[in-house]
């Protein structure tokens, strides 16, 4: 099997936002879910990992787009595993057109908990053949870093998760979290920008009925930091969105 | 072309709900996609209404479920013109897993709009051939009904529309409307039981940043209306959702 994965898909128009564009989350969706598969068909996906009694879990992702698909366009993802150290591994995406021209990228960082301690496992011991799907493949954009924290001097704007925003397994959908982090924009923004850059750490786990707090602050022109902070003002997840 | 339309889905799991099943939402974005794809196929679809200066308006849609489909289930869904008078026309779905048995129904009422005036056309003169493709196969699940007024008797829930909530033509996506009602449920439940019957009656136009309200009233064990108000108490839409 190839270290590289292949995935092909065409927007549907009820995924589509008001300028009838995929948007950055449902871009997200696409990617995460070329990556369980790609996993899964390489025998580390989330029922090889659920049997030794670990999960994985997104710590960062990082989306640069270039254009965005629109109605009908079809698009293809490839994705590849990148780094592995003791405690993270690094998952690389490119989205191509139908032409075969680049039109995002897009860098993913994840961990391994144990489900029991849900400590962070040793991946080295945990997952043998992991590297062996290691690719030098290049993935063109900035590796996430550090986001400044949004919620120190900006007032929140209050939010509960409800059950749209629930994953299979129960927790805060990591895609929801940025839908709800572009919702603090307004609409102008979207009609006369794009998002270039989105940039998200996950921090802490949400869950049902949180009292959420989301912040947002302009630091040069055009970038943003955001983040989802609890009911104690700890943040939950950070975010840097940077527009074009 | 055969008068019934068929259409073929795999529920992808970033799609499914914290149970792991197809959301009634996210079955009627399904449904909307089949009806369109149907309408599209045979000459009375959104581009030939356009040509004509019109466009569809959904109305009603009324969706039954036996079971849901879950993980990477397959399923099928069947759409068919029903009726057609002058100034709507009906439209059923039928909704069967890979053993073909059925595991739901949908209901559908559409008006066309004259993209100038915003007036109710006259369907027998706008489109011809719509006529030839009426079928008798049955539905069988109750039509849509009158739906009490939840708004009049309850305080609501205040609810902004953002950028998430738009479709490709910047209103308030109509199954947008279906997720923030189901939102106003405790997670209990869904834990517990299941929509076996939501009814939407949409009633007016939501808009970006529209300060709406949102109402839910029990009037029979497992048996709520709920609607969504303007600005000036105004119902927008109205809903009623039985539970089993």
């Amino acid at each position: 099997m190839s270290k590289i994965g292949e995935f092909h898909f065409v927007s549907e128009s009820y995924l589509l936002d008001f300028r009838g564009r995929v948007t950055i989350p449902m871009m997200g969706n696409y990617l995460l879910h070329a990556s369980s598969t790609h996993a899964e068909q390489r025998g580390f996906g989330f029922n090889d990992m659920k049997k030794q009694g670990c999960a994985w879990v997104l710590s960062r992702m990082v989306i640069e787009m270039i254009s965005h698909p629109t109605m009908l366009q079809p698009f293809t993802i490839t994705t590849w595993v990148e780094e592995i150290n003791k405690f993270f591994t690094s998952r690389c995406f490119a989205i191509r057109n139908e032409a075969g021209e680049a039109i995002g990228y897009c860098r993913t960082l994840w961990a391994a908990i144990d489900l029991e301690t849900r400590k962070p496992t040793d991946l080295s011991l945990l997952l043998n053949n992991l590297g062996s799907f290691i690719v030098d493949e290049p993935c063109p954009i900035e590796k996430p870093g550090k986001i400044q924290a949004a919620e120190r001097d900006t007032p929140g704007i209050p939010y509960k998760v409800c059950y749209s925003d629930l994953d299979v397994n129960g927790h805060f959908n990591s895609i929801k979290y940025m839908e709800h982090l572009l919702n603090m924009f307004d609409i102008e923004m979207f009609r006369h920008k794009e998002v270039s850059r989105f940039e998200i750490a996950y921090m802490a786990e949400g869950k049902y009925g949180m009292e959420l707090s989301l912040h947002k602050k302009e630091i040069t022109p055009d970038r943003y930091i955001t983040s989802i902070c609890d009911e104690a003002g700890k943040a939950i997840c950070r975010a840097e969105i940077t527009w074009k």
